[in-house]
């Protein structure tokens, strides 16, 4: 059985670090972050170049991500099957519920946002599919760390990051948070991730019940919770309601 | 210097062949369809795997594409210039003429959508953005065609496909289209992608004059055209004037 190739890792970990921070690096920045020789980090990004996955700006020679991973980003949104069974609901749920809606998945330790419905009025909005959440902060993340899709030691390992004076950071609180998204089958983020916004998501399940994504409604916590800050339990249900039909529809019997 | 990385190259060729076609192949197929051996190509899809640009599927043990490079192909679009700079103009144009406004750039023989504004209506649309269009059978095409973005011979010796009975199959009739937008300095494309649908595209220049995309209009074509099937003039100069605006934001002098 063949091992990793060592040279693709190195180009996924280039990519990576291309996408992350500030985006347009020098060869030395490259090699220095992934610990390369120079010679190395060169031949991999002109193959990287080769095949337009990484562009080189003219002026300061610095390489930053390339046009073809953008036809690769939306051709795998294609196939994805989360999303194509989940359109329908979202569409319904946003329209039910006058909330914006979106869809995530796991991905590195966080949530990757794979399908977003903006809320049905005239503001403007911006689309937040591609998107990396943090899995502690938001409730599609909490869905899918207190179902097992991933795991909560790595995410605790690499320290709970606080983003407003709300956020989970100790482990034992959210140790306990996730206990009770399991009992109830649901998860809410309240002024966790950015003052004044809120959200509430529940569990997609695929083929033997494994939980594969989650479904959320998020916006302002005015419109989120009730006048004591509760999340608004018909809102609660139409998200539930709107996971378990896709569930039905991915092959999860039970639901 | 380094010489380019034949696995880099191999797994951009698997990453590619995923993305066409039916999206979902067997280890058989992906070597077969590469050339490559069985265990070769076993070896570049399970590190793919590990890094998440590709992802099997449990129950049939096809590969399609993965989750990371959704991620990054979103992330491209954070650090595209040419999009960057032409999002308000782009917006104002949509809302000035009533139709759906598209933003090209050159993509391996094709044109790349990295920035799409619905028509601004209530009517469902779908987004194009990361899609590739024809070369010779779009406005935006033409356009980098006949402004030297992209070269026409690959485009020709690749076979111009015939969309409809109107696309430009005979490459004399493209060349002499091509000198007519070079002389216009725009160009239009009425039913040769789709019948009933037309578009007008103008061309982006960067640094020093280059052309480095385009940007269009498209809609059905008894929007796009008048009573006798020619493009709107009110409608050309309000893309052109978008394109012209654009091409000063990048740096284009003389524009």
């Amino acid at each position: 059985m063949a091992g990793p190739v060592q040279s693709i890792e190195r180009a996924a970990a280039i990519l990576r670090l291309l996408a992350s921070g500030p985006r347009r690096l020098g060869l030395g920045e490259v090699a220095a972050s992934l610990g390369l020789a120079k010679g190395t980090t060169h031949g991999i990004l002109r193959t990287l170049q080769n095949v337009d996955f990484v562009e080189q700006d003219a002026a300061t020679g610095k390489y930053h991500l390339g046009a073809a991973l953008l036809h690769l980003g939306t051709s795998y949104l294609d196939v994805n099957e989360l999303r194509s069974r989940s359109i329908n609901w979202a569409d319904a749920l946003a329209a039910r519920s006058g909330e914006a809606v979106r869809l995530g998945a796991p991905l590195e330790g966080r949530v990757l946002i794979v399908h977003h419905v903006f809320r049905p009025d005239d503001t403007l909005q911006t689309l937040d599919v591609g998107a990396l959440l943090p899995l502690h902060a938001s409730s599609l993340g909490k869905v899918l760390l207190a179902f097992g899709s991933m795991p909560l030691e790595p995410a605790v390992k690499a320290g709970l990051e606080a983003y407003t004076r709300h956020t989970l950071v100790a482990p034992e609180g959210l140790t306990r948070a996730l206990t009770e998204v399991r009992e109830l089958g649901w998860a809410a983020e309240v002024q966790e991730m950015t003052m004044g916004e809120a959200g509430i998501a529940a569990p997609i399940r695929g083929h033997g019940g494994l939980v594969v994504g989650a479904i959320g409604a998020s916006g302002t916590v005015e419109r989120i919770c009730d006048a004591k800050g509760v999340p608004q339990p018909a809102l609660v249900s139409q998200v539930r309601h709107a996971a378990q039909a896709i569930s039905r529809d991915l092959g999860a019997a039970r639901w």
